[in-house]
């Protein structure tokens, strides 16, 4: 842990304006949300498209400089993902130039001029931990931990974060996978497996937990009051029990597996209850 | 249901190029993704900051011309969330030129010179369906069906509309909550609500299910197939046990609730569970 919390500048781009006493800048707090949602969402601009980009991959956040450091530390971001060759390339093409004034591989994510190099890319990482149900529907609402980072990403081309980034998403997959699967990778394997770094230029948190607020004259209305259910359904996401594929050999399937499972239900299960069951915000700043 | 399935016209931004075995343009397919995902995550430029916006939103599929549409007919997209005071300003901005030509509240997302109107927006749902795990970390994947619309997104401002797409978004958050809970809308509640109906212009879906597919020289080597365990770890969307707010007055959890989270977990186990046991796609297209 820093010895204090680290916080992302707030930008135009990135400060959150509606409901902004759900908002959060930490980056403990944003890092946590990003590395435990099995995917996030990465947009980005296509220059040949009227469309924007946004596809779904898998993302983890470390630091290859530093790999002790803590969720709260400065880190990057690293994707993989089978539907990137369009963002493969657009990254490819925006580092080429940089790369001829100052070679590869460098590990560095800001070129010589100061500005920084690769695809200027959002990233949105969002849990949904329960349905709000209210009185009116206008009341109804999720509990939910989204998170966003901006960044720009390139290709990693180092051959020793290329590794450090594999073990790290697999890890993300399932923890301890890496070692506990063929290891380490053939050059072919190296080869054809394409990861992008990015560099966090800003991010944000926004969090909404509770019950639902509804309004005085709803609640004081008897017929209202005693006719509609409110609360919250609780919402997380559940691992079943793992199932063995046609080609397995190993008879019972390996702790690392089976406590994940385990765990991870247990912890989802209980932010979902500990979400729906915390104070809520102040009336003033809900619909 | 239409007489034959309809199919989004492939463009060339919305062509799925990589794995495209797992491809699918199928509306009731992709239009199935989008109404069961929680949120749906809704992208755009803004030409104001140098990274597109993303941001997750309560999102579901109808349409209010034919309300008695399928899953499988020509339908749009009503988006509803707390983080689009930038969106609902983009979307107006767009409107207006268009507006001052002919009006508003036409219910058509076409202008009279065949441009669509209103601001480009991708949205993407993604159900994760299982870890796939398999002997190497390359092979290693996720189950899931993801889907993607390219649109045009217009703030709602014919009343009965707006009334159709509250109903939806309020039912597709729990079947049947809209005539469960105090309506019709007070005016100081459809004045403060937003929605945004989205003419879709294209679309496709990518699916992944079934078991790890790994390379012969793994599978015969003993010793890595005898020591590393491979299949898939099931995952879905839980609810937990409805818990009731300070202000309730009901004593039950109603039908519509409980039931919802009885069959809506069921429901999202089962798939998960089939999508691992469906048969591999051919070899030939997996990494």
């Amino acid at each position: 842990m820093p010895s204090q919390e680290l916080e992302y500048p707030k930008q135009p781009f990135s400060t959150v304006n509606r409901y902004n006493n759900r908002a959060s800048y930490s980056l403990q707090q944003i890092h946590e949300i990003v590395n435990t949602t099995h995917f996030i969402n990465v947009s980005f601009t296509d220059p040949s498209s009227p469309f924007p980009v946004s596809i779904p991959m898998i993302g983890q956040m470390g630091s290859f400089a530093r790999p002790s450091a803590d969720t709260g530390d400065v880190l990057d971001l690293y994707l993989h993902g089978y539907i990137s060759s369009r963002l493969l390339n657009l990254s490819r093409n925006n580092n080429n130039s940089d790369n001829n004034k100052k070679g590869e591989n460098t590990g560095s994510g800001s070129s010589s001029n100061g500005e920084e190099q690769g695809l200027p890319v959002t990233i949105s990482a969002t849990h949904v931990d329960g349905l709000v149900l209210a009185l009116t529907p206008n009341n109804h609402s999720y509990n939910y931990r989204s998170a966003t980072l901006f960044g720009h990403a390139a290709l990693v081309t180092d051959v020793e974060e290329k590794l450090y980034a594999m073990e790290l998403v697999t890890n993300g997959v399932v923890p301890d996978r890496w070692r506990n699967s063929r290891v380490p990778p053939t050059g072919a394997e190296m080869a054809s497996t394409g990861l992008l770094r990015v560099r966090v230029a800003a991010g944000s948190a926004k969090i909404r937990s509770g019950m639902p607020g509804d309004d005085r004259f709803d609640l004081e209305n008897e017929q209202v009051a005693g006719r509609v259910w409110t609360g919250v359904v609780p919402v997380w996401t559940q691992m079943g029990e793992p199932v063995a594929g046609p080609d397995n050999k190993v008879q019972a399937v390996p702790g690392h597996v089976r406590d994940y499972v385990r765990d991870g239900n247990k912890w989802a299960r209980e932010i979902a209850l500990e979400q729906a069951s915390k104070a809520m915000k102040p009336k003033k700043t809900e619909d």
